[in-house]
């Protein structure tokens, strides 16, 4: 994206004047987002810049891959961007940290940089519209990246946060006793992308294109699902909302013994909650809060719905809900049974029925 | 890389506890390399890091990919390793920013994770031993990342650093009249990958893999070039040399103007110097230091030498070398030739034949 990585510029490898002028783009457009954090942004060899004085910085970087993390035919580009951004805001989120900058390396094939006949915008251009507005929405700017040419679609994300020393939220500080919570609502992106593969079912036969390319922007804007359209349906799975506000309040009011977010599902990344900290967990099935139409096994398995999943010492006070969303009281710490147990499951799911274990059977991509 | 990511480490989709194993592998080899900046490492939703008061952050990512940075049968995994962290690390160079942590993001077909019959080590293993041994060069800690299956080979490298509020070496601050200087020699790189080539021509009708296992990790410590073997040849093309030291000492000496590092060429990189300054300017080709060897164009045009070109106010004293490294005065910055040329080169060679413009003719990787 920085001129000195347009290793891929050059005439000839894609379309002529095309990968430039998108690069004059995405500059212009990155430059508007700039924040007081970014010294110095898209066109050196790195960006700059500055977090307070008694702040640490908090960095995450995440991979997504055509046909794995997301498919072309599946996620409008638009969807694509806000997904590959949500990522790793939403790891921020976990650390109670700040946004401060958000850096971009696509690797894309040729085609999806060009301009689509009769449409005024290329794959890559609207991929940034998506980007972008979730980027404002949480005031990062995006200060760096690359550029080159794929074979399949690549995207990795890097997001840089602040957090004041000694406020991150770690995996690790989870205790026996504690009480676990999550919020929002859990379920709504899997549920979504089940969705999606049963019209992908209907159209195996028929169109190539599950979704229209009339219908790709429409759902741009978050909003409330309704239940009732399948693109309400859709929106947990294509824009999730990263908790960087809750995050951020839990953080500095102190609250969590421990965090992380859920982006595998919660029976995983629970197990991996109790793994850092050394602890069990239970999990009340009845005080799940399942997205409406989702089912129990979606909510407990499904992946990418980027709430937050927090624990805190029994008599914090938690707020019922943070910035408009709810958080909502799931389970208790406990000790763990034994030692030697770290590949056993160390989260166990209460039902009506009794105890079962709650092993980690996160969600599988595209495969 | 850190447990939340491996969205791939499900049974079934790589080989069955070998990523699991990998990422334990990893997490131990990148503890062992911990630095003073890096206070949370591999592990939780982000690393957390830390810098000096009165330090700015320098951020910088550069994406590889297999068939066009690198070729899987010409680049042995330890030299990938070593060339996708060199990448990196020279962006920190070329600003003068002390390396504070390193991220990777990789994605592998799982062909590239599993251990090679008969041979202890599989692929990714190596690659790390290669990015590892200059990482602890320049002691850089690899502090997260993540790790995903992916049909096409892709690294995407992240390094932080830190330099000094006011003290980055920037790209724009040349001037005419500023003298223009280079470190080490340039086109070594390109003839190395000349002479690839030419050995891969050799070998087209016979043996299918240009390297034989058994050579692969014969060069795995960089040794000065003799110019007498093909492996010595290779040297400054498999294991560049990023200039991190020469860099921090320009920038806290204060002697640059402006600065960048020549990773696509000297002519592409010169223009993009003068582009960002505003300026012109003359380079003469008898002053060149051209690496045994190489020819003027591919000290001229030959990408991936990763030398640092800098700009000096007349005058200035720079040392004749820097930690072993040589610096050589090659042109001077004039003023640009008119408005509105930006796309017109803003270099011009003078040879004993008279002044042509030096064209941005910038390295072609493997298309």
């Amino acid at each position: 994206m920085r001129p000195k990585n347009q290793t891929s510029s050059k005439p000839g490898l894609w379309e002529t004047g095309g990968e430039l002028a998108l690069l004059a783009r995405i500059r212009a457009r990155a430059a508007q987002s700039a924040g007081a954090g970014v010294r110095l942004g898209i066109g050196d060899d790195c960006a700059l810049l500055g977090v307070g004085a008694g702040e640490e910085l908090a960095v995450t970087t995440d991979l997504s891959i055509a046909g794995r993390h997301f498919r072309l035919d599946w996620h409008p580009p638009e969807v694509v961007g806000h997904r590959t951004l949500a990522r790793g805001l939403s790891d921020l989120a976990a650390m109670g940290a700040r946004p401060v900058a958000a850096f971009l390396s696509l690797g894309l094939p040729r085609e999806l940089v060009r301009c689509e006949k009769g449409r005024g915008k290329s794959w890559v251009d609207r991929f940034y519209d998506g980007f972008l507005a979730l980027a404002e929405l949480h005031k990062t700017p995006l200060a760096g990246g690359d550029l080159a040419e794929s074979p399949v679609a690549v995207a990795d994300i890097v997001l840089v946060g602040a957090v004041r020393h000694g406020q991150a939220l770690l995996r690790s500080g989870a205790r026996a006793g504690d009480w676990l919570y999550v919020t929002g609502k859990l379920g709504g992106a899997a549920a979504g992308l089940a969705g999606l593969a049963a019209e992908a079912e209907k159209h195996a036969s028929g169109a190539k294109a599950l979704i229209h390319p009339a219908d790709l922007t429409r759902g741009l804007k978050p909003t409330p699902p309704s239940g009732s359209s399948f693109s309400a349906t859709l929106q947990p799975h294509w824009y999730p909302q990263p908790r960087v506000a809750q995050g951020l309040l839990l953080a500095r009011r102190g609250l969590p013994t421990a965090a992380l977010d859920i982006s595998d599902g919660l029976s995983t990344d629970l197990n991996r909650l109790c793994e850092e900290s050394g602890v069990a967990a239970e999990v009340d099935a009845a005080a799940l809060p399942i997205f409406p139409g989702a089912t129990l096994e979606q909510a407990l398995h499904g992946g990418e719905d980027y709430e937050l999943l927090f624990t805190s010492a029994p008599g914090t006070r938690i707020p019922r809900a943070i910035a408009g969303v709810a958080v909502t009281r799931i389970g208790r710490v406990i000790n763990a049974s034994g030692r030697g147990h770290a590949r056993r499951p160390q989260a166990t799911l209460i039902t009506a029925q009794g105890a079962q274990p709650l092993e980690a059977r996160g969600w599988e991509h595209f495969s």
